[in-house]
């Protein structure tokens, strides 16, 4: 099974209409174009979507190395409103990684590279490996910004 | 219009499945029923879903007090897995208040009162009203636990 | 060695004059007078200094059952500004524990009780034991509030 | 009064040997050596002590726009050990500026540019200045790693 094919799993993020973008060692990004079903009673993007956005791309991240991570806590700050016709970008990198635990950092921008939240993670690493294959720089779409 | 009725608006809560089941002053409880469309690809509840329920619950208690309030940073620790069967509860509880920031401590339970994840978000208070008008100690739906 | 000749050898704390006032399984509580030297250069209490007295709370609670635990990540948030004549305390609880994490809430107050700030941490436990022995509900000090 | 001056009267920080050596607009560093006195029971440097560091080079750089900022909220992980001998450095950028909100990344590195842990904070700006005026591209001390 490819990465990809994996995070088509991740049924939460995908019948949300968040897609993986690109997964390489250490790195995960996704994008979620914003629907009026992303929105919140004040008419802008629901924090929890953005929050699933970067989680994603968390994921992939912290997946990448082949063995198994899960998310312990995570930090989110938002900086700036989105609504419909917004396209967002959720890109993990790497800070830190252990024998146990990693630290991610996920930037949220706009389509125009806007910063629209930061997000912070520690995960736990645990010892079972991923039921997934990674090429190498496996790019998954060509539509990456 | 009811509190009810404004926060069926969060449409990305509410076709995830989110209720609202009661507000008061200071305070919000939201309910998840977790299904198969709320796991991620470890078939586990996706930290978006949870998020989202708490966010739901903390967007309740601040704009309770009928001033709109939007959420600058939340923090989420995961401390418990939860699949579908579960039925989660998110009680978002008022830690202080001022005339420009708030901060709330949202407690995500199961069905069998088990600590799943903690939250706690600051957000800050707009002069603009929120436009429901709270019933005296609103309670939503019977059937909040 | 008992718990609290072992924290009067964190020299951070006890030179900054964090004195930990109670300690029990779960449980931690410590205090700090406010002097000018835990000023900032607005003559408000340094966030530093509130950090490091919720700090020694936690580590006291969470190295309680024996087995040495270790700050992953740390939030607070600071709510009411303190300075010069107030006392604080911090009061950590244990809201979740697990075979290698835990998760605990810390309550920083003033001599009102108001709060001050509030702070939440993942720590990782060690198989490692620590080198002092807890007395059955272990208070330190008389003067608790 | 020069930014350095006004940040000398951060007797927290100062006392416990913390200096300033740069401060430009949206932009401050902060350097510790890491002396005994800095070590918790553990004999590593204390969490307080990482956070007071990072919290000085934010100090610097949230006010530098000559609007005084205080922290909300801020998240520190904490990712490799240090100890007596090391010296650590905080450099704070600045992520987003509104009209009264602003958002930093603090990153806190050792004298070898490992990172030792991580700094993510919220800041209010209040409409009052700040008494210090900055000169343009204020190198406080040319010792700057």
């Amino acid at each position: 099974m490819t990465a990809q094919e994996f995070f088509k799993h991740d049924l939460f993020a995908t019948n949300n209409g968040i897609e993986l973008i690109e997964i390489r060692e250490g790195y995960g990004k996704a994008r979620l174009e914003i629907k009026k079903e992303h929105l919140n009673a004040g008419n802008r993007t629901q924090g929890g979507a953005i929050f699933t956005l970067a989680d994603l791309a968390l994921a992939a991240a912290a997946n990448s190395h082949g063995q198994l991570a899960f998310s312990l806590s995570s930090h989110i700050t938002f900086v700036r409103g989105s609504g419909v016709g917004d396209t967002l970008y959720a890109e993990a990198t790497e800070r830190y990684i252990g024998r146990t635990t990693g630290c991610y950092q996920v930037d949220i921008t706009n389509q125009d590279g806007e910063l629209i939240a930061t997000f912070e993670s520690s995960v736990f690493r645990k010892e079972q490996l991923v039921p997934f294959t990674l090429d190498h720089k496996e790019n998954l779409c060509s539509q990456s910004k």
